[in-house]
């Protein structure tokens, strides 16, 4: 997706450790033109699937997620990264988060993940795999399926989608990062 | 705004201690359709402002505030919730979360926000008025010119507009519950 690697290469920061900051765009500032025509890619490359709702997780899947469930006129549920007081029946999983070196929880109501749905996740970025891992195993307990998980970056070198492929689910990346090393992106050609 | 009132009456749950749960088509499970419309009568309110950014707060606001942002092709900031690793030169302030009786850090970086901004803040919430007067000592910090805030819901007996207001700035509700007394949902006529 040329728009989205031409803006990753013009705004995207590299951090030491493999980091990609793209807070202009899309982590904390966020623009909603290439929210839009990324979520028109992902409808592009999930054409052919059924799907029912689009799944997502906060924060800054939510803003490709929405604009992905508007254009195909589909619910969007994100699943919570702590559980809130108000939530009673919940499915719960725990994630470790590289970045941040600490685990936490993510949890989806009962009420909006059932065996009746047919999902798509959507996250920004593809790292270790570990948020997806996540969303598998909440799947998994709800009984849904997981048509396939869409990401917005991709950080091949950190391999998380041979996590996700492991267990037979397709995988789409708007962009492919191949390495950060010295602080360089280098995005795959496609 | 009656599609939203309808849909608040028929699927909001009352909880005690003033909880409206609307997780069925704003908190988790999102409506995109209803999304669009409450950022389209939003735009319609704000009609006669001058605004370059809309400013919003994770997890919840950002589905409205991209909607808008799409719509009116601007970007939106969403302030986080706390310190990210990665971010670096920010303004930061403490909110009190009545909800979950609580106090946490809310973070916008210096860099998306700024003197020369102009912004609506897009919120689905208006209870006490914590997370507006956190927007606002941010606001302040950075130089930004507040033009307005935008709820989805009022709970206008927890009277956090009067917060708003007293600093002199505009708020618009689509919304408005009058009580949650009994576990009744009492909305207000337009």
């Amino acid at each position: 997706m040329k728009l989205l690697r031409d803006r990753i290469l013009k705004d995207g920061k590299c951090y030491p450790g493999g980091i990609l900051k793209v807070d202009k765009f899309i982590n904390h500032q966020m623009d909603p033109n290439l929210m839009k025509a990324c979520a028109v890619e992902l409808i592009r490359r999930f054409a052919s699937t059924e799907v029912n709702k689009i799944l997502t997780i906060e924060a800054s899947g939510i803003a490709p997620a929405i604009m992905m469930g508007f254009l195909l006129d589909l619910p969007v549920v994100f699943a919570k990264k702590k559980k809130p007081s108000t939530m009673d029946d919940m499915l719960s999983t725990r994630v470790f988060s590289f970045t941040k070196q600490r685990e936490y929880h993510v949890v989806i109501s009962k009420e909006y993940l059932t065996p009746k749905d047919k999902v798509i996740f959507i996250d920004d970025f593809l790292a270790y795999g570990n948020a997806a891992k996540g969303i598998i195993d909440l799947c998994h307990q709800s009984g849904a399926e997981i048509v396939g998980m869409g990401f917005i970056i991709e950080k091949a070198f950190q391999r998380g989608r041979e996590v996700i492929e492991k267990q037979g689910i397709r995988v789409e990346s708007l962009a492919i990062v191949d390495s950060l090393d010295n602080c360089q992106i280098k995005l795959r050609n496609e």
